[in-house]
């Protein structure tokens, strides 16, 4: 492991004392069905679905929201960009923080999406549709109101908040081989590699992601192959539809998780999603199926028996229930 | 309280360590706005729709099938009518017992329900669709089979193993000043009952039904009201469409339960639901619902103030997600 990393365990260890006693501990579930569909290893999910805000993003934004407030008292509030998980995540935190907090949407983002930002408290600012559309009218906000961006994954504090995911894993579940992470911008998937691989350097860290990512080619050549601004991919995984990890997450992934990425299609999240309704009886988005179809994956079946206890986070359970992907 | 009950405090005791190693303990749930929408009390939910078999009757199912294996070791299997939650809870009690399981169920039962039945290993055989067909072809089965015959809920061991949720949620929440359970043949409600009066004699069991039940003038009168046949509810929640309590049931809840009852319609089963879905991210089936919109109903918050900590039962989460009633 790199010993320059600017995230360090510590800091995993402080965000945990900063914010534990304002989230829930996920609990862990098991199924027997799922230790069968895996092809006889030991399953065990993390449910941050039932986080606070419906997914782990809290655990971040609440930790960059509280730094934030002890560095600062003058601080005027915060400000993102984020339809999604984060935005919920960082309008929750800044309610907790009883800081003001706003939150860049495209215009054409879903109802549901914005009154959950909404009833955090939190104020809506509309704006186009491209990834360069959200940056420009958050540091036009930025600016304006003296607030301070609180980035979804590209950011220290953020990174350690999501890491006390793997800590809080790691106790409750001590025998896991490996675990796998659904990947966005690779703050979650960082954070919680941090963590993992120092309690336990054997462990295994497995990304998931959409189809098109090309994640792989960036772990195996060691450098970031995409070019341009930031793309989304066409997947129904809006939780993880960015394609490039950031420029803190990518390092931090480069070194310390597995080159093989799971690589997964719209229909095996689907599946994986139903699962979870149907048989664990979990509300779970579709970023999170990505990593229950993974665990199920002929891939997984083709592991080293070695790899027996495998945690999967069930990263939120923000869908829509009246437009279900079924 | 009657001293002649034919269930005591012990029984439930007794099927706690029977039973309990091979179940759930299931998580206790808190929701600050399920607090808001009650108007300011403190909601407990109790998930056992995370329970094995994906409802509450895996535990009176299992107690009853370990006890008869028990005390006859010549025992052929077991036998049951169910196209719902006792038939999944007994088909898994019979496969963790390792016993052969019957499960009686109307042609017309939905597919999902026979599958997941299937799935544990049970046989199904399938009768007309009145409750008096399946009482017949359950009769005739036993007797040819030579089997053991477990009721859903008029049973004293069946009562006896629902009643370990009572003993597990004040356990988990000592505080509970009342508990609403939604009811169909009343054992789980019975269960709980004598489960919770005999640790707390001053909580509070409230009943929660489908509109049409009178169970209200059966409690008041402390007779049961229902002539005739058993019939059915006409309502979307077929976890509590029976119409009468049991035998064995019913005397237990005019002794031990309150007399007001919350009779609640399908649309407000349906937001109860929704509730669960979009805001704990819990798949939970109608009859949850309806405990769920109790929590938040008028007549909820009209309720004494001293009542501040109310529990909730989700019973159960077997719905069909390809059909969900929104």
């Amino acid at each position: 492991m790199a010993s320059d990393r600017i995230i360090s365990f510590n800091d995993v260890l402080e965000a945990n004392k900063r914010i534990s006693q304002f989230l829930h501990k996920t609990p862990v579930f098991t199924s027997h069905q799922a230790d069968e569909k895996s092809g006889g290893r030991c399953i065990f999910f993390k449910a941050e679905n039932l986080q606070k805000s419906g997914s782990f993003k809290a655990r971040g934004a609440l930790n960059a929201v509280l730094k934030c407030r002890e560095s600062n008292n003058a601080t005027c509030g915060v400000v993102t960009h984020s339809s999604g998980n984060h935005g919920q995540g960082l309008a929750w935190a800044a309610s907790v923080a009883k800081l003001p907090c706003y939150v860049v949407v495209p215009q054409m983002a879903p109802l549901v999406k914005k009154n959950a930002i909404l009833s955090y408290g939190a104020e809506l600012v509309e704006c186009g549709a491209k990834p360069t559309d959200r940056y420009e009218a958050c540091d036009r906000l930025e600016k304006d109101k003296n607030l301070v961006f609180i980035p979804p994954y590209d950011h220290q504090d953020v990174i350690a908040g999501q890491g006390t995911i793997g800590l809080e894993f790691l106790e409750q579940v001590p025998q896991l081989d490996a675990i796998l992470i659904p990947v966005s911008g690779g703050g979650m998937s960082a954070g919680i590699a941090i963590a993992a691989k120092t309690i336990k350097p054997d462990i295994k860290i497995f990304l998931v992601t959409p189809k098109g990512k090309k994640l792989e080619e960036c772990l195996t050549t060691g450098k970031r192959p995409w070019e341009g601004p930031p793309q989304y991919l066409e997947t129904i995984a809006d939780g993880i539809r960015l394609q490039q990890t950031g420029y803190i997450t990518t390092p931090i992934l480069i070194d310390l998780v597995e080159k093989q990425v799971f690589e997964m299609s719209d229909q095996e999240m689907v599946e994986g999603m139903k699962f979870a309704f149907e048989r664990m009886k979990l509300v779970i988005e579709a970023a999170s199926g990505a990593a229950v179809a993974a665990a199920f994956s002929q891939k997984m079946k083709n592991m080293d028996a070695s790899i027996q206890n495998v945690g999967v986070i069930l990263c939120g359970g923000n869908v829509d229930i009246d437009d279900l992907p079924w």
